[in-house]
Formats: structure tokens, C-alpha cells, sequence
């Protein structure tokens, strides 16, 4: 049985971490961290997880964490996780950073954040269908929620060179923007309504941009997000613009779902379907479903990917990534569907 | 290893049977029947069990059914359980009927469905933790959602002798209604609205009446369903009237959370919560969280109780049946928390 | 015209006063209040009012008001009321205060609210349906947004004597909390959700039985509020318990609807409807509808309103009361229907 | 008073028409036709209509509509229109068709629709900020939805000549899909989620492409919708890519400013707002709100338009249509504020 620590678990993220590891048979949170949350039980905080969980929130130091945990998920604002990091590594722990701290480049890391980075390591970026690398890594940087459902519902495409520019425009639920209350998450203010924000300066952009530039460099992303009223999920619209070798002359449905079967043979989460995904689809699930549809005036593919930005883009993909460095199966206590209806 | 077979698979409750089932590591779904989709397989109708369920819809027979099924749920429609039912026992299933065919007394049946029952059997009313006598029998009928909110949440006080009276108003998401589109779930007509129907006449009021009369014989009952902007969950608001001679002396709060936890020390899917419980606490979970106040008046208890319809309210405690039916833990492949947020 | 100022104008009360005053033929909205939005146009707060509503947030006096003003709503927190409404009036304004201030009898608004007044004066209780006379006065206390819907669903029976006991049991939407982001207006907790509060021990518990015991002294009144996932409209379900004399001998579906066109046929802005009302029915508008069942048990009856809190239970009524105290029609520019869908 | 009739009253837009028809002091609605709900009053079927209006559907031929009506509004299907406009026309009423039937030319109405077109005529394009023309005329084509916010945030870029191409990713409310219950807009399909849908074949884009190509021959437009979990509205984002020689080289925010100001100067319901509209500041009302930013990358910029699909994309336009046709001014009747909250 694995053992495993959360430092920051006040927040979804960490939540989510526990609800998931009470499905899981193989490892066991042992310890959740909240300076400010110190001797509360966690069933105070989050209700669901009363009962089955009987942690309290504690403030232990770095070493009383490796001591007891093999794994550590840091599930802390960025910024915060280099204070941990570090020296969770050093002390022996695996790590699986939810933060935006190891995700970029340190160059690229600092642009985007503006902030200077205090304490940069390298790690693997944690998306196991684009990284095989993750495999027996011992330091993971888990991806952001909008830069997941992004690069998977274009990857195959991407890499296969059809595209000129993906321009994404994303549509999340509110729970990505975090347990405290703001303007936004008011409800008055969401309900039957659709709000777009950092319409163009959205920081996971690098991320994305990262990830298909691998793929295919040179390729020009945009990306749009926006938040509409739903609890959980993401959906991901990408317009993708062909290249002019392209136009007029797009391969035909077959042809690209083909691509994308073969891309993605060995990944267990991603699922390709008939029509529009559905955010019911993969609701509470590790699940990315995948749709799409070619268009007839021959320069544009519209692929709309499904994840629930809790699990696939956040806590869900940290466990795969969990169970990738521990050398258990990818999917061992992530085999489960979302919860629909 | 359990073999379950699903008699009428196409609609909600068959769908969470499947979702419940995927996550119980001693029983296995092997049929789904539904004659209008026979052949389809079960990812194209419940597209969140994609991957997940590789069964295909069948339209067998009931021996087809009983050589390869130990128990079987059935979830058609009241008034055509009864077609499948005897024949299922006679045959040597066991059976958990999730209709209400078998939820009352023939003669109350008939009073209260308007319809003359073709195939009269008794069963064990599915609720375990009023109800032992589930454990190791061979036919049980699930209780409607309603009356499991309801019955629960006050049964305790009832039994304690307190009630004169106990008025139900119940709050539904919409999921209770089914699958099919109707004017009660058309969007436009649901989101934003509360909507209060069968107001004094929700032939569920009668499975109420009975449970809290073998509690309490003589205790009054009203109840009033209403859905509500939600897909699942049922919060009920018990409005316990106490009898003339507690008016004015009621019992304390110590005193009534003394009265729960005795009533329910063994019951594994009651929490009692401090404030109010909510439907995210529950959601997709086989608990039902119970709070409630005393009225500073002297002559009410307010309780509420929070479940998921489709889970507490249909299949999840269908699935509690079967595991008590079949000599399994209680808690077997239920052990899991809500999905909040 | 009639010129009108809005004390304290920053939240939703005090837009909506600005925008039914816009639809308004015979009343003009002249000076708005916000201390801390001294200076900023009112459609920067209330975007909606953008391009109709040209005026900034003042922080005038009190004299500066009357100059301007025939009549005054002041439309801040209960507490603050108290320190504009005696100088408003002995400057010659007239007065709606929306605010709790002035429903109660002095001993029972301190009792309630748990604070001394510091500048009690009594005023009108300003439900026009129970109250004409509203009509010609200076000075109304508007009612709380729950005592309306629940007053107005059953007064013409407790009128009539029918009632022992009436348990309100309410579902709000939201923007009866406020402007201001909260734990309960959070998306996250309110969506998929019905959240009771205060079970026992609402203030507004104490209007309503002084509205309905001014009809039928000695009635009994239990209220619990809720709030759904609905950003407008309160749902009032009265679950009115007959006198022992009317046990089983409850005046039939015709009889009642006799009983409240008789009771209603001057109130414009209540509508008997057949079956359930809706919120969508009513939203955005002053109308309240109400619809009703005789429980076939023979000891209660089932009355649902529904109002638009911030409008027939808030600023509307308001200007209802404005109507008729200035002597204008009482439906001057609130006579349009509701915005569904 | 302009005496008004609606053919096809049934639907949403039928109701909505005669909801704002009951806030305009220059037209009354005298005859409203539904052939299956000849005789029964307009409030049991749009039940917020109720008290305000007390017309009943009638079945009339085409003469006893134009005899009675100075103006019409169709509100029927596509495909039916036509078999009304030109006898109502050519008997000497003013029509405004609010199906596509006459928004396009005969060659692609036919192409994009896919039937035969039985009687054409020539209308003018209804959306009064690009068509003046709509002044004094007879007959207007009553835009769609979609097409309304579409090419209303970004027709002034787009007669710039800023444009390369425009990628439209639309977020709709239901509403826009109808009246009757569907598998859309059943309420646990669409909560909680986004359908996108017609990805790429929406035959709205035939509109679009057509306001668009008037102001900048050659400009590419691609078009994707979508329904999110709202009642009314429509959120539509515009990623404008700029022309090659505009790329690094985009006119800043200012100037950008000052385009739409100069193109919108007498454009009495669009308004420019700050940062990202939103579809509480529009809802039941005619404004459709912008908002934009540049692309720091040089190469885009997106916009953000809203309106509510039934006012400004349906029966609010055809009442400013209206009002141009008939003389009166063009904010008549339409000149108040959305709903919010």
C-alpha cells in the first residue's frame, strides 16, 4: 500500500485527492496539510468526506511528511509549491506538483508568472498520453486543467501536421476557479450567464503552446476561456485551421479518426466518440471524450474534448500519474465511469 | 464472484446499477435486458459507461435470465415488474424489485396504483436500516425515493414516540422523473422555478404511512414532492408536529442527537451532520446525511435529510439489499464518497 | 412626475427600484445614495442600467434629498434605516423603507431583531392587499420579500377561519442574500443544491404571524426557508392544517376559489392560477400567483405562491405602495407581465 | 396605435412578441393565430401573460388578418412563412417575417435550407444597425439569432478591413431551440453541461457570411454553436484574425474604441462596455453589449457580444423593425433595462 501526503488540502484539489484515493485500492492518504486547518478533522471541511475519511488537517514539517508518506501530491497555489518541492525531493518523497511551478521552463516559467522562480527543478510534464517519460519518474508536474483537455483533443492532428493554428476556446465550470467565494462564483452573477475572461492573456496558453509545439513546431495556438454555469468540467472547442496543403483537400472522416486511434491506442482515458462529447460523459471521471467534425468548406476541423476539470485536469490525471511512477497499472482506482446523469 | 442480471436497463436506475455495479468488487453485471434497444450495446445509450461496460442490451427470457444470474434487479415500470417477477423467484433468482409493485399490501397496491395486481408476492421492504430482516432474504422491494428521504430522516423521533404529526415537503432534482423528455424537464420550464405537483396526492405517501406506522401506529402524515433546479438528489424537509405532551417540552438537542445515534449506531449510510446537510455531500454516494433544529415555539422538530434519488433513493440501496441478501458486507462496493463539489 | 430618491441604491434592491422607476411613466428616479460609490455612474454597478439610467451615486443629506424629492425608498440594511427615515419624514418627504425596521411594534422589532431602536415612528404596513390603507399615507414600511409570498398565499383562508396552523415552507432564489459573494451564494454549494437555513428561526417568522394573526387571532405559524439554485422568485409552499371543526369537512376545490376571488377582487397583482404557479410566470414582475390542493385526507390544504422577491417582494410592492400613497393607479407602471421563459 | 397581428403565437417568440408588445404605448397586438389552439386564451398557454392580455388564438385566413392589422409578424417555422407573407403583403399589410425564409437570396435560401422556395420576394434585411433601410419599408426579413450577435461584434473591424477571418464560437441559451421538450433541452442532458452541436454546418453561418461579406468581400467566417445550461441569451465570442498586414500591427484598444463608437454613433442598443458583457445586463431586453481585446501576440482580436436570442435576436428586433417601418422612433416601447440580476 502506497503511503501518501497532500500539503494543501483545504482546497478542491485536495479534496478531489481524497475522495479518489478512497476508491483506490492500492494506496492511502496518510497525511493532508493546512497550516490554517491545523487539528480540524477533513469531514468538516469537506462534507462528502465524512466518515470515510478520518485524517485531520496537520502542519507537519518537511521531514515528519517524508518520513510517512512515499508519494506527496502538493496541491498548494503556485508560488507556494517551490516551498516544498524542493525539499520533499531531496528527502527521498516522489512528487506529483498540482501547482503551475514545474510545469513551464524556468525562462518561460517566469515570464508567465511573472515572479521569479526560488527554487527550479526539472520535472516531467504529467500528461501520460504525451509523455510516456512519466513511467518511474520521481518528480511529476502535474498539467493545468484548461492545457489538458487542449492538447489532447488535438495531439494526433497536431502531430500529424495538418495544423496551421488551433485557435481553443474553452468552456469551464466554476469549481476550477476554487473553493472561495468571488464576483465570479456568485451565483446571481453565473446563472444564465457565459463569462469570458482573459480573453487573450490566459497563463495556461504557454502550457499549450508547449505541448503541440512539440508536436509540431511552428504550429500558432490561441486560446479563449470562459466560464458558464456548471460545478465541474471543461469543455474545449478547437477550431483548427489546416494548412494550406491542406485546404480544400482535409483528410476525410475515416482518415481522421484513424489518427486519432492510433495515437491514442494505449491511452485508456481518452475516448473517442459519435458526435458531440458531453460533460455527463466524464463527470467525477478520469475520462477525455473526444468528438469531431470536419468542415465541408475544406480548411477547418472543429474537435471538442469533454474532461471534468477536477479529475482529468487536475486530481484524477495526478493519481494516473501516481500510479505510473510506483509501477502500478495506469489505471488501477481510476477504472470508473462519470457519474451521469 | 455475483452474477446480476438487470431487467430493464434503458432508463436512469439501470444505468446507475451499472455505474454502481462497475465499482463493486464481488458482483458483476452479466444481462441488461431492454427489448427496444436489443442489440445496442450499453455504452451508446449510458455514453458515460463507454469503455466501461462492454454488455450489450438482450431481450432474453426469464430462464434465460435465472441460468445466468444469481439476482436480479428489476427496474421496469410498476405494473410490469409484476410480468417478471415470479417467475425470476419461481426460478430461483433472488430478486430486488425496484418498481413499486411490491413496496405495500396487495389491498393497498391496488387502492393506491389503480390497478389490479396480476401476481401478488410478498417481499421484504429494501430498507436495511429499518428493515433486518433484509439480510439473507430472498426478495426485496426497493423503496421510492421519496419515502426513503422521508422515512429516515424522522424515524427515529417517530419511534421515540414524539410525533403527532410529521409534514414532508420534499425537494427533487429532476433526474427522479426519468429519462424521457417532458414538460417538467424541459429546461426553460425547470431552471430558475420550483415546481410543486401531486401536491396532496404522490402515490409515494402511502409507502411513508407505512413505514413510520409500524413505527409509530396513529402518527399522522402529509407529504408534498416539489422538483427543483437540480439533476439528482432529494432534500426533505420533515416538519415533525410533536404530540400535546411535549408542546413546550421537547426534548433538547443533546437529548434528540442522542435519540439518532442510538436508533442508527449500526446503520453505515446515516450521518448525522451539525446545520444543514447538502445534496453535494451525497451526490453520487449511498449516503443520507440527517440534520435538524428544534423549533424555539416548543411544538416542532425541523430535520432535514439529504440523498441521492438515484443512488440512497434507487439503486445504490438496491445494491445495499443485495449485498445483505447475498451474505456480503452491507457497506460492500458502497463505500465511497459523494462527489462534491 | 414625481420625483424619487433611493437611499443606499448598490444592491439589487436598489437597481431594481431604478429599473422598474425606467418603465415608469409618472415617477422619476432624481438621486441615488452610496457613501462608498460617491461619484461612479450607476451603470458601472448595475451594467444593466447602462445607457438608461444617467445618474451617479451621491452622498447627499438628508435635506439635500427632500429638496429634491417628493418621496424616498431607502433601501439599506435594517439598523441603518432608523438613522434617515425620521428626518426624511419631518423634512416633508414621503417614506417607503424597505429595510425591517419599521414592520414590527417597537418591543417586538427589538425582541426580534435584537437591538434597540433608536427612532421608532409607526407606519403602514405596506401590503396594499391586506393594507388599503396605504393609500394617501407618508410613511409605509415595506414588508420582507418571505412575509409577502406567505401572507398572500393563505389570508383569504385564514380570514375565513379555516386554519389552526400554517407551516411555510419557502424556496428562494439567491438574490434575496444579497449582492455581496457568500458561502451560500457560491456556485459551487448552491447549484445542484436546496440549502435550508434558519430552520426555526427566521425574523421574518415574526411579519408573518402579525399579518395573519391580524386576520385570525391565535392562528399558528411555522415558517423554514430555503434557497434553491434560482437567481430570482420565492416558491411558498403552505401546508395549512385545518381547525379540528373542518376535519373531513373541508370546503371543496370551488368553494375556496369562491373564498379568494371574493377576498382578491380588487388585487390586481394577485392571480388565482389552475394547478402550480411558476416562477417564470411571474419573474421580473409584480404579480403574485397562487394555486392550491384540498388534501383528500381531510385535514389540510396545500397553497403555493409565487412572487419575484425583488420585485412583488421587494421593489415592486414598493412602488405599488409609491402608487398609492402619491394617489397615482395602483398598477401605474407595473402593469406587465412577467419574462418568461 | 399601430393594430399589430402574429401569425404563429405558440411558440417563444409569439409570446415574447406579445410580451413586448404589452410594454409599447404605439402598438397593440389585436390578433394572435395558432391553428391548434384556436379558442383558447393566450395566458393558459404563456401563463405569464395572464391579466395582460386577454386575446384568444384564433384561426384567421389572410384577409381577416389584414383587415384587422396594419402590420404582421410571422412567426412560424421556416418553410411556412412563405405561405403567408406574400398574401399578407399583397393584401396591403406591412409583414415582418421573423422565419429564415426571406433573409437570404432565392439561389441560397434553397442551397442552405434545402427545399424548394414556393414564393419569394425580396425583403429587406432587418438588423437596423447595418440595414438603415429597414426605414419606411414594407417588408423586413427578421435576422436570426445567431447572426444578430455575430455580426453585430464585429461588423465595424470588419468594414475596417482589419479582418482575414472571423471564427465565431457562439454560447446559447435554450431557448432558442423552442418551445417543445427535446433530448436538448431535457433538463439532466443540458445542466451542468455544453452541447455543442452542427459544429460546422449551422445554416445560420449563410447569414453571417452575408452581413459580413456586404462590409468586406472575401472576409472567411466559420461558425460553431452551442447551448449551455441558460434559459435566454446568447454569448457569442469572435476570434478575429487580423489580416496579415495588421499582424503585429493592430490598432491599439483606442483606436479600436473609437471604430466601434464612430460605426455604432446612432446604434441606440449596442453598447460598449468594459471588459466581458454579460447576459444578466441584456436579458429581456434589446441591447446587445461588446466588449473586446487585442491578442498581445499581435494576430487577433476577440470580442465578446451579448444579447438575449429572444429580444434582440428575435421579437425585440422585430419590434425596432417595426417601429422603423411604422414611423415611430426606433426605441419605442424598447427602451428599457435588462432583468439582472
Amino acid at each position: 500500500m502506497i503511503k501518501v501526503g497532500i500539503v494543501g488540502g483545504s482546497g478542491y484539489t485536495g479534496g478531489e485527492l481524497l475522495r479518489l484515493l478512497s476508491l483506490h485500492p492500492g494506496a492511502e492518504a496518510v497525511c493532508i496539510t493546512s497550516r490554517k486547518l491545523e487539528g480540524t478533522p477533513v469531514g468538516d471541511v469537506h462534507s462528502h468526506l465524512r466518515s470515510i475519511c478520518s485524517l485531520k488537517f496537520e502542519s507537519p514539517t518537511i521531514s515528519e511528511i517524508t518520513e510517512r508518506c512515499d508519494l506527496v501530491f502538493t496541491a498548494v497555489p503556485h508560488g507556494t509549491a517551490m516551498d516544498w518541492v524542493p525539499g520533499l525531493l531531496d528527502e527521498g518523497a516522489k512528487v506529483v506538483d498540482l501547482s503551475a511551478d514545474y510545469r513551464l521552463p524556468l525562462d518561460k516559467f517566469e515570464e508567465t508568472y511573472k515572479m521569479k522562480h526560488r527554487a527550479f527543478r526539472k520535472a516531467v510534464f504529467g500528461m501520460p498520453e504525451l509523455h510516456p517519460e512519466v513511467k518511474g519518474t520521481g518528480f511529476v508536474a502535474n498539467p493545468g486543467c484548461y492545457p489538458t483537455g487542449a492538447s489532447l483533443s488535438v495531439a494526433p492532428l497536431v502531430k500529424a501536421g495538418l495544423a496551421e493554428r488551433v485557435v481553443f476556446d474553452s468552456k469551464s465550470g466554476i469549481s476550477g476557479a476554487g473553493i472561495a467565494p468571488s464576483e465570479t462564483s456568485h451565483y446571481p452573477n453565473l446563472a444564465e450567464n457565459v463569462i469570458g475572461y482573459k480573453l487573450t492573456t490566459h497563463r495556461h496558453t504557454a502550457e499549450i503552446k508547449q505541448e503541440l509545439g512539440r508536436l509540431s513546431p511552428g504550429v500558432r495556438v490561441s486560446f479563449t476561456p470562459h466560464v458558464v454555469p456548471a460545478i465541474r468540467g471543461i469543455m474545449t472547442t478547437a477550431h483548427l485551421l489546416v494548412k494550406d496543403e491542406f485546404v480544400g483537400n482535409i483528410p476525410d472522416k475515416a482518415e481522421i479518426s484513424k489518427i486519432y486511434e492510433e495515437f491514442y491506442k494505449d491511452a485508456h482515458f481518452v475516448r473517442m466518440v459519435p458526435g458531440s462529447p458531453s460533460l455527463g460523459g466524464v463527470r467525477g471521471s478520469n475520462f477525455c471524450d473526444i468528438g469531431f467534425e470536419v468542415d465541408g468548406s475544406g480548411d477547418r476541423i472543429v474537435v471538442l474534448s469533454a474532461i471534468d476539470n477536477l479529475v482529468k485536469g487536475a486530481s484524477g490525471q495526478a493519481i494516473q500519474n501516481m500510479n505510473l511512477m510506483m509501477g502500478l497499472s495506469e489505471t488501477e482506482g481510476l477504472w470508473f465511469p462519470g457519474g451521469a446523469p
